[in-house]
């Protein structure tokens, strides 16, 4: 990840900006994932204390030198106590009223530590505006989210080539993850590579079972490198599909084909998701799928914005989202069908190439 | 992991009493680690309020059936709503007076949650009770610790084996988790393979550095199997060492043997940092060693009791601690040398028996 000084300081003032009208005058980065996004360093004991003249990165003496090196746009400093002390210093100097925090990130405990620095009144709940500010990504986020799912994709491809009927999904599962590993990635997530009645668990833990014909086969697995992910999930069968096979996963698929048709600028998550369930709906299995259409993608594999029914976040240009409606049996198996998509000014462009036709392995 | 619904109430008893003298009359257990050790169940979307009548599990629609088969002491709920929610009639029903929570786990978020359905006054924190209760180790917890590392040794000893000059530490590392993944165990912790001058780092990241004559090698590793971890740490030297890395490698098992002698119940974890460092110091080399001497271990990697020079944890028969010095010389290498080891009636036993004479990679 290399984001230059000015992107970074970009970042830091469109999330300045939002708070303004709450009359909040700093934000205290902790969640890591923010972390990565003001800053650029990847770093697991840090608090950087945001304003619009000036920003202050505290760490400890192990990250010193490397964050000296690596962060330009703000100034660093080497906190010998605990950080959460050593804000009580910045706001002083840096005349701050207010400081805007991640109350999903901070802790009670350290919530009231930091109470006992700064006092209660200085202490503002903003974790929804850094969210806001990291859904919609610049064109340089976008290139490594597609890069990973191109290799994503590649990994699938060969993955699915080596698969044949007898293969445990544990050991699928590990031929994908140390491919990754060869590539300089890791995984987004463990991957669900998941067989027969195993697929109708939307969780599912690849175990010793072993694929057998007339198995449902699923991969759901995502790339992580340069600190973004990806997420992609494809089906097979082993054998020869049935009719029942290819109903369910006609009607997954048209499901998505109408979501994906749905996204653009303005529209919420639950307008998307509504056209997606409407139509498992309407071919009787809606309750047969019982999870949200889609999550954004970036620092983190779950992320804003959500796309399911409760969800009243609009989608704007540049946000990246998944499209994942499934259907699931118990005891015979489950379809998913998930792509990671950009939104456009117009609609949006799909960041996965790999074909959605029914995979057959042999 | 299957204790009996005897030894989790048990457990939940012995907290319980704890709180007794804070006027807490319930816990409420969020924590991931807390989660598993009172209800044996592990979950990633649950709380469970204790009381010493009657316990209440509460989870989603995902987790329903498995709880109830699994969880025996306490009364299984699914919660239609968010869990914060169902804890309010959880606490009438039980006619709860006042609520511990875990301060660490639960975030400010959560925490205004929970005022707002208990009103303030019912919620105090108690988090460092929950810790100590699982301090101190049953048997049945220390027979899976035991078993994990000696599987951890067999898997360090068969990569020693493999391991040759020209290697990479990222080679190294992927042959032991592939190694584990094996034998149904994951890592405890990405393990730490480090050549050379990058041993210096105590946290250092396998990388594509290939070990070379006159390389230390560091290997710090741990399984995972049952939900409980085990951790070591084993030097090599590529070729034949020098006079530098025996003394080096000397003064730090002088220091590590000190340090296992001093464990006994009753010592605080400063008294028996205090030996260790104090060897290290005597010998010149205090600068270039910078971390504990060592930490609990059990459902995380990194629990209660802390060995290091602010620790007033005193030990107590059945805690199961590290105990790693380590001396660490920028440019050059670094030595750690660790055991796991559970605190006995007068003493303490050692879980590793692998040799800790400095091995030699051809």
């Amino acid at each position: 990840m290399n984001f230059s000084p000015q992107i970074l300081q970009d970042r830091v003032n469109r999330l300045l900006d939002r708070m303004h009208s709450d009359a909040i005058d700093s934000f205290l980065v902790y969640d890591r994932a923010n972390t990565l996004y003001f800053t650029g360093f990847p770093c697991t004991n840090s608090m950087a204390v945001l304003t619009r003249d000036h920003c202050v990165f505290l760490t400890d003496s192990r990250y010193l030198q490397k964050a000296c090196q690596q962060i330009r746009h703000m100034e660093v400093r080497a906190s010998p106590q605990a950080l959460w002390k050593s804000v009580r210093q910045v706001v002083r100097e840096l005349r701050i009223h207010r400081v805007g925090f991640e109350g999903g990130a901070v802790s009670y405990t350290l919530y009231r530590q930091l109470v006992k620095e700064l006092g209660p009144r200085r202490l503002s709940e903003a974790g929804a505006h850094a969210a806001a500010v990291r859904m919609v990504k610049e064109p340089g986020e976008i290139a490594i989210i597609a890069a990973n799912q191109r290799l994503n994709e590649r990994i699938f491809r060969a993955a699915l080539r080596d698969t044949a009927v007898g293969d445990s999904e544990a050991s699928i599962s590990r031929r994908i993850r140390n491919a990754m590993t060869d590539r300089g990635a890791e995984e987004s997530f463990p991957s669900i590579i998941a067989s027969g009645p195993n697929s109708s668990m939307p969780h599912a833990v690849p175990g010793p079972r072993r694929l057998r014909r007339g198995d449902f086969l699923l991969f759901d697995m995502g790339v992580r490198r340069n600190h973004y992910h990806s997420d992609m999930t494809r089906m097979a069968v082993a054998g020869r599909p049935t009719a029942r096979h290819r109903e369910i996963y006609r009607i997954v698929l048209e499901a998505q084909q109408r979501g994906l048709k749905k996204i653009r600028p303005g529209i919420t998550g639950a307008e998307v998701d509504a056209v997606v369930r409407n139509h498992i709906m309407d071919h009787g299995y809606l309750d047969y799928f019982q999870h949200g259409t889609g999550h954004g993608v970036g620092l983190e594999i779950h992320e804003a914005p959500a796309l399911n029914p409760a969800s009243r976040d609009i989608l704007a240009e540049g946000m990246v989202v998944t499209v994942e409606p499934g259907i699931y049996i118990p005891g015979f198996g489950g379809v998913r069908i998930e792509d990671l998509v950009v939104v456009t000014r117009r609609g949006c462009k799909n960041l996965t190439t790999a074909s959605k036709s029914l995979r057959v392995v042999g």
